[in-house]
C-alpha cells in the first residue's frame, strides 16, 4: 500500500462547516454567472503585497466561478516613483497636476508595461488566463483633451490647459468580447488616443465607468482607500452604504463627495445611466473586499444604484 | 435615501474570514474546471432529508463552477416498499434477490418515474437545470441479464436464472453529451434495455462505474453508507483512505471488502481501468459528502485509484 | 457467382405501381419537411399491439422524412390497474376523478417510468432515436392545481378540491428544442411541476394543445377512440370534416362535444389561438392513422382549423 | 360552416393499404439516409416524357427522405441533332467517333448549356433546389485527352487521335460538397478541362464512377436502355441480377458485356475500387426505375458488388 | 552553395517606386474589402484577346484583395455566329430582335454552355475559384416575357410579341450566397425561367443591375465599348464622368443617351434606386478598366450616383 | 448637374501602366494568402519618420491582401535614451550587456508600454486594426535566464550571471490565433516570463525565430540595418541573396557573420528547422523592403532556406 498518501482522517466537523460556507456562496455564483463585473483596480489593494495577493485571487475565482471580470488599474504611485527619478516636477493648475507630453509618456509607460504585465503575470500565476491591453489596442479607447475651468483666484473662469489627460469620447469594445469569448480576463491600461494619435492619460475611476456602460456590465466595483462615501469623513461609522443616483449632485454640493471620490461617484453615475445596475465604491484595504462585495447581501463600502427604489438584488 | 436598505455594518472579521475560506477553494475548482464527474447517489443521503438537501445543493455548486455532473442514483427503499404495499414476497437464491418481469417493472417505474423525477425537481429547485432519463433514452445504457453461478448448496456451480437482472453491454453516451452541451445535469436510472427491448435492472454502482468509464470522467464518487473500506468493520479508525487497484482482489479474498462494497470496488475498478483517474467511496452520512471529497486534500472515505504510486493530485 | 443472391426477376407491375405510391407522398413530404407535429398518443392506438406498433413506425418515418414529430401520451389503463392492485378506490367529484397525493405519485410512476420508457424502447427498436422526459425535466411544464366549480347539487358553485390535478402555466421548451437538434424525438409524460415543486397530473390532451403552442407547431393531431366529432354520436356518418374554431362554442354548448372531447377540442383551440395552422382529431383504431392525417388530402377525423375560411392546404 | 373542404369520407382500406406501402420503404430510407447517390441519367429516361417525369421526380423525393443524390447525365441524341442541323458528318475510328475541336464545342454548348439546365428547371419545378453545374466549375473534373490504340486493320496497334474526348485525370469534390450542404442536388454535365483550359468531352458514365469515388458515395446507379448484363442479349430472362467485380473481366472477355456496357461496367468497377459498396445497372425503361433499385430488396437490373461474398445490404 | 538562385542585385529604384504604387492602392482596397462588386462583363472585352485576359486578372486580383466580385456576361457574337451557321435570319420588330424557341434555345446554349465556361476555365486559369451558372441555378432569376409596345407605324401602340425575351421578376440570391462563402466567383449567364419553366433571354444589364440591386452590392461596373456617355457621341472630349440619378430621363428625352446605352442607363437607375451608392459605364477597350474604376479617385468612363449630391467616395 | 465631381479626364497611359503593375502582384499575393509572415522589425525603420511609415503602411496592406502578419519588434535606442536619463551605467561581461532588475524593469516599460503602444496607433491610424501584447499576456512566451560561458579573460570557461536576459523555453500562440481570427494584427513586445513570473528582457530576433516556428508561418522577415549577409562587409556588392541551412555554421566560424548578425542567422535557423520554408534578413532602410521581399522575385537582402536545393518559390 502506498503509506505515504494514507492521510490521518480528517477532522469532520470542521470540514462539513467549511462546505456549509461554499454553500452559502451558491445564491451568489447563480446570480452572477455569465455576466460581465468591471473592476477599478487602485489604492492599497495595488500597493500591499497581501491585498494584490488577495485582489488576484478574487478575480481568478471570479472568473473559475464563471463570472467575467474586466478590470481596469491606476498606478499613480509607480508613475510618481519614475518622476522622482527623472528629477520631474509636477505643476498644478488648480490643484490638478498638468500633464505634459513627456510626463504622459512616461505614465503611459508605467501603466502599459509595468503595472498592466505585472497584474497579467501575477493573474496568469493564480491560474487565470489574462491579456493585458490599453486604449490604442483594438482602438479600446477613444479620447480628447479634458478641458479644464479655472474654479477660482485670477484666472477663474478661463479653460486652463492640462495637457496630456483626456476623456473617453468613444469605446470599441470588441477586443474585450474577443478576448473574454477565449476565455482571457482582459487587464486595461487606462490610455486613451485621440484624433491625432496622440496618447493621452485617462482617469482610470472614469475608464471603468465608461467600459461598464460600453460593456453593459452588471457591476462595476470601484476599489478605494476609505470605507466608501461617508457622511463625517472623520467617522466610518457614518458609512453610506447605499446611495441613489439622485443623490449624488446634493452629495457633491453640500461637500460629502469631494476630492478622489468625485470621479468615483461620476463614474459610478455614468455606469447607471448606461444601464448598469449597480456600482460599488468599495474599501480595498479590506481583504477580499471583491468577494465579500459579491458573495454577501450586506457588501462592504457604499452601493450607488438607480432612482426607482428597492430592488433586492445586490 | 432608502433607509430601508441601508444595512447596518457587517462584521469584517468574519466576513473576511469566509471569503478566505473560498479562496481556498479555488485550486479545486481550477482542477476539476470542464471535468466530468459521475456521483452514484444512494443510501442515507437519498433517506435523510437534509442529507439529500445537502446533496442536491453540492451538485448545483460544482455545475456552477465548471463541473460536468452526472448523478446516477439507486432507489431501494422505495421499491421495497411499493412491493410491500402490492404484496409481493422477495425470493433469494444464494442471498440475491430474483427479480420477475413484475418486479423488475415495479423498480422501474418506482426508478424511473418517482426518484428520477424527484431528484430532477430539487435540482431544478435549487437553481440547477436537470434532465432525467434512464437506459432507453437514446438507446443510453444496453445490457443483458446477468447469469449467476451459485457458489454453495446442493446446486453449487450451476447457472441460477437471477430474473431481470441485468450487466451493462454497452454505452451509448451520445444523449449525454447532448444534454451536457447544452448546460443540463444529466440524472440516469439505472434500467438497461435487453437485445428483445426487455427492461433491466442494474445496480446503481455498476452503471456508475460503466457511465464514467463511458465517458472518460475525470472521478467516480460512489456515496455510501458507511466510512469507505475499513480493515475492521466495526472499527472506523480502521479506514483504509487510499487503496491501489491491485490491493482489490486480495482485499476482496480476505473478506475486508464483501457483501455491497462488492459492487462498488468493481465499479471503482472497472472504471480506473478505463482510465478515469480516481474513484472514490465516500460515506454519505457526512453532510456535503461530495464538496468534501472534491474541495480538499483529505477527501473523506476510501480513494481508489491505479497502481502506478502516488501522483499527486486528489 | 454468388447464387444466393441471384434473386428470380421481381413482379414490375407490381413493384412500379408501389413506386407510383411513394410518389404521391412527396408533395405532403414537402409541405411538412423540417416542421414540428404535436403528437398526442392515447386511447386504443397504445392497448392494442399492432395500432402500437404502426403508430411506432409511422413516427419514426416521419422523423426520417424530415418532420420533427414530439409525442405526448396519456396511460390511463396502466394506472387504472396498478391502483387496482394496490386496492385504491377512485372517489369522484362531479364526475371528476379526486387524485389525493398517493394517486398522483402512482399515475407519474406509471407515466414516466413505465409507459414512456415502453415507447421509447418501441421507437428506439424501430430505428428512431427516442428519448423519453415529462414535466420536471428542464423545466418543461410548470403547473398549477386546477380549481374545479362544481356544476350541480347541493355545492354547486363551490369549489371543489380535485386534489393533485394540474393545468399548464408556463412551458419552457428549451430541452425539447435541445433534444430535436440533436435528432431525437421527444416523447413527453403529461406531468407538471407545482410552485413548491409538487407533481401534478395534467391531461395529456391539454398539455399536448400547451406543447404545440408554444413551439408554434406546424400541427396537432389527437389520436383518440372514436371517429372525431359527430353530429350523431351513433352515426359514424355524421362525421364534421372540418370545424372552424369558432363553431366550438356552439357544439359544446349543443352537445355535440361532450365528455372527453370536451379537452382535446379545447386543446385544438389552445393550440390555434397560438397560431398552430391546423388541428386534428383522429380516430386511433385506423392502422396507421398519422400517415393518413399527414399523407392524404382527405385526411381522417376533424380537422380544427382556424376562422378565415379554407386556405388550401391539409 | 366551411361546407367547400367538408371532402367525403375517405375509402378507408385503400388508403391504410397506401400507408402500409409508405412505411415498407422506412427500413430503405433509414439505410439511406444521409448518403450519397450518385445517379447517371441517360438514354430512354431523358427521351421519354413521363420516364423523364418520373425520374426527375425520384430524384426530389430521394433528396427530401433525407438522402443526397448527385446526377450525372449525357446529351447524346441532342448532340446529334444539333450536327445534323450544323451539317456535321461525324468521323469514327475504329468505331469510335472522333471529336474535332468544333464537335466538342458543340457538345459542351448542348450538354452544359441546354440538357443541364432543363433537368436542373425540371427538378426546381418538382420542388427540388437544383444547382448544374460541369468540369470547369470550381475545377470539379481534371481531364486529358484519351488514348486511343487501334485494334485491328493497317493501323492496328498504333495509337489514334480521337481529338477533344478526354479521361478524368482528379475530381475536386469540394464544389459539390459546397452545394449538398447548402441543400442543393447537383447536376453534373461531363465535361472535363485539360492542361491547357481546353474543354474535353468525358464519357458521362465514366464522369459517374469517377464522382462517386471521389466522393465516397454510398451508392452508383447507371441508367441505361437493357435490362442489365444479359447472359443470352437477346433474353431479358438471363439477367444477371448480381456480378462480383472479379467476374468482370471474364464477362468482358467472353464478349457478355460489350459495346456501350463496357464502359458502364467499368465505371461501376472504379466505384467499387474506391469503396462504393455497391454499383448498380439499372433499365431506365422502367418507370420510377431509381426508387424501385433503392425502396425493394430485389432491385431492378444488375447490382455489381465487391468479391467478399453477401453482404446482405442492398 | 546554391548558385543558380543568387540573383543579381535588383534595381533597387524600380523596385521601390513599383512598391510605392501598391501602397497607393491600400485605401481602396480598405473601401471595398468583404464588399460585393457587381460586373457587367460584354463588348470588346469579351473579344480582344488581351483585354479579355485583363479582365479576367482584375477579377481574380479583386477577389484575393478582399472583394466579392459577382460576373455578369453577355454573348451577342457567338450566338449570332452559331445562328449564321445554322442558316436563321433574325427577324425584327420596331428595331429589336424577335426571338423564336429555336433562337432562345441557341442563345441559352452558347452563354450558358460555351461562353459562361470560357470564362469559368479563364478565371481558374488565373488562380481564381469560379462557379458559372444561369438563371434556373437555385431558381436564380425568374423572369416574365417582356411586353413591347410598337413605338411607330402602321401597328404603332400595339403590344409585338418579341418572342422569348423575359425580363426579371425575382432574384433569389441564396445560391450566390453559398458561392461566395465558400470563397468562389460566381460568373451568371443572363438566362431566366419563367413561371411554365420556359427559358427566357435576358438583357445582361438588367441582369446586372437585378442582381446588384438584390444583393445590396457596394457598386455595379457595366463594361461597354464607348468612353461613357457623351455629350457629343463623336466627341470623347464631351464624357460626362458623372451623372445624378435625376439627370437620366432628361437625357434620354434629349438623346445623349440612346440604342443599347439605354438598358445600361436603366440598369444603374435600378441599382441605385435599390440602394447601390455607384454604378459606372465603362469603356471596356481601355486595359485594366475594372482596377481602374474601382483603384483610382478619377475612375474612367461615366459614374451615374444618388440625386443627394457630392458625397466624396467613389 | 454636379460639376464639382466632373473631374478632367484622367492620363489613360498613366493609369494603365499602374493597373498593370498591380496585376503583376497578384501571383505574390495568391502565393502568400491566409498565410502567416511574422516580421521584426527594428533599427533603421523604427527611427526614421518615412520608413516607419512605410513599414506600418506595407504591413497594413498585406492584411487587407490576405495574409496574417505578426509583428516583433525591439526598441534598443528607446531603452538606452531612458536609462541615460535615469543615470543608469551599461556593465558589460564578455561584450554583453548585463542587464539588472532595474534595466529589465525600464526595458520591459519602454518596450510593451510604450514603443509597443506607438506602433499599435501607427497602425491602426493607417487602417489596420492592431492589438500589442508581449510575454505575459495569455502565456505568450515562457523563459529562463540566460547561461554565458566566458569566453576569454582570466574567467574564461566559467558560467557568468548576465541578469534578466532571458531565452525562450515555450511559446503558447493560442492567443495570437484568438487576435487573428478576430482580424487583429498582433504586435509582440519581446519580454518572457520566468518560472517565478520574473520579466526576462528575450532578444526581439530570437523571439521572433520562436514564434514562426510556433505558428508553422509561412516566411520570417528580419528587417536589419545592412544589406544582408555580405561576403565582405564593406562592400555590399558582395551580398550573399541566398544561405543555405547548412552553411550557416561555416560561415560563423569563418566570421562572414558576426556581431548582431548572430541571433538573426540563428533565429532564421530555428525557423527553418521547424518547418518554415523560407527566412530573410532585409535591409529596412530601402522603402517598403518588406513588400520588396514579398512582392518581387529577386526579393532584398539574404534568403536562408533549407538544405534541400533550389525549390522555385521565394
Amino acid at each position: 500500500m502506498c503509506e505515504s498518501t494514507a492521510a490521518t482522517a480528517p477532522d469532520l466537523d470542521t470540514l462539513v462547516a467549511r462546505a456549509g460556507l461554499l454553500v452559502e456562496s451558491l445564491p451568489y455564483i447563480r446570480r452572477y454567472w455569465g455576466k460581465i463585473v468591471v473592476i477599478k483596480y487602485g489604492g492599497a489593494a495595488m500597493i500591499d503585497d497581501a491585498l494584490k495577493q488577495a485582489v488576484i485571487t478574487d478575480i481568478v475565482l471570479m472568473r473559475y466561478v464563471g463570472m467575467k471580470p474586466v478590470l481596469v488599474h491606476g498606478g499613480g504611485p509607480e508613475i510618481t516613483a519614475l518622476m522622482d527619478r527623472l528629477g520631474k516636477k509636477p505643476l498644478f493648475v488648480d490643484g490638478l497636476r498638468v500633464t505634459d507630453r513627456d510626463t504622459a509618456d512616461i505614465a503611459g509607460m508605467v501603466l502599459a508595461g509595468k503595472v498592466n504585465k505585472d497584474i497579467v503575470s501575477r493573474l496568469n500565476a493564480a491560474g487565470g488566463k489574462a491579456v493585458g491591453i490599453s486604449g490604442p489596442d483594438g482602438g479600446l479607447i477613444q479620447a480628447r483633451r479634458k478641458v479644464h475651468v479655472v474654479s477660482s483666484g485670477p484666472k477663474e473662469g478661463e479653460q486652463a490647459d492640462l495637457g496630456f489627460v483626456g476623456e473617453v469620447t468613444a469605446i470599441d469594445p470588441a477586443v474585450l468580447y474577443t478576448l473574454m469569448e477565449a476565455g482571457y480576463v482582459p487587464v486595461v491600461a487606462p490610455i486613451g488616443v485621440g484624433a491625432q494619435g496622440e496618447t493621452l492619460n485617462i482617469n482610470a475611476d472614469s475608464a471603468a465607468g465608461e467600459l461598464a456602460a460600453a460593456l453593459g456590465a452588471q457591476k462595476l466595483i470601484l476599489l478605494t482607500d476609505v470605507p466608501g462615501i461617508l457622511r463625517d469623513p472623520k467617522d466610518p461609522s457614518t458609512l453610506m452604504s447605499t446611495v441613489r443616483q439622485g443623490q449624488v449632485p446634493a452629495l457633491v454640493h453640500d461637500g460629502f463627495v469631494r476630492g478622489g471620490m468625485v470621479p468615483k461617484v461620476d463614474a459610478c453615475v455614468r455606469a447607471l445611466q448606461a444601464g448598469v445596475p449597480r456600482a460599488h465604491i468599495v474599501d480595498g484595504r479590506i481583504p477580499h473586499a471583491l468577494l465579500l462585495e459579491i458573495f454577501t447581501d450586506q457588501g462592504v463600502g457604499t452601493m450607488v444604484l438607480p432612482d426607482q427604489c428597492c430592488g433586492g438584488e445586490g
